[in-house]
């Protein structure tokens, strides 16, 4: 079973790549952009048929390992 | 409009954060992951009201600056 965990900053945290990403793309031009947002894409290849369980275990992997939750937000998405 | 750029390393590149992810994962008794791979995910809010032509805008981006189109592909999608 494929599960996708995308991972971003919380809203109000600084995200500096992301302004980074938006500085550089005003120098090269790009000026119809408003905002740029990064985060991370982790995708796991889990062994289990059981769509629930497979969700209940992304989650304590995200809250223990995947994402740093004083500062991040997660959302788990099972394909 | 928003969009959304996935970028991955392509297939057959040593995928080294997936790789320490995956050997944590099973540090922690995770041991029902059998593959972790990481990416990113670039949310843009890209001022035109145009669906082709925001898309063919971020096409350009991805190429020119989001992505390293020679280890990285990358998909997107318009929401």
């Amino acid at each position: 079973m494929k599960a996708i965990v995308n991972i971003y900053l919380k809203e109000g945290v600084l995200d500096t790549q992301g302004k980074a990403t938006h500085h550089a793309l005003d120098s090269l031009g790009f000026d119809s952009v408003s905002d740029v947002r990064i985060g991370k894409q982790i995708i796991l290849e889990v062994d289990t048929k059981d769509k629930a369980e497979a969700e209940e275990q992304i989650k304590d992997m995200a809250e223990t390992l995947l994402a740093n939750t004083v500062i991040e937000d997660y959302t788990i998405e099972i394909v």
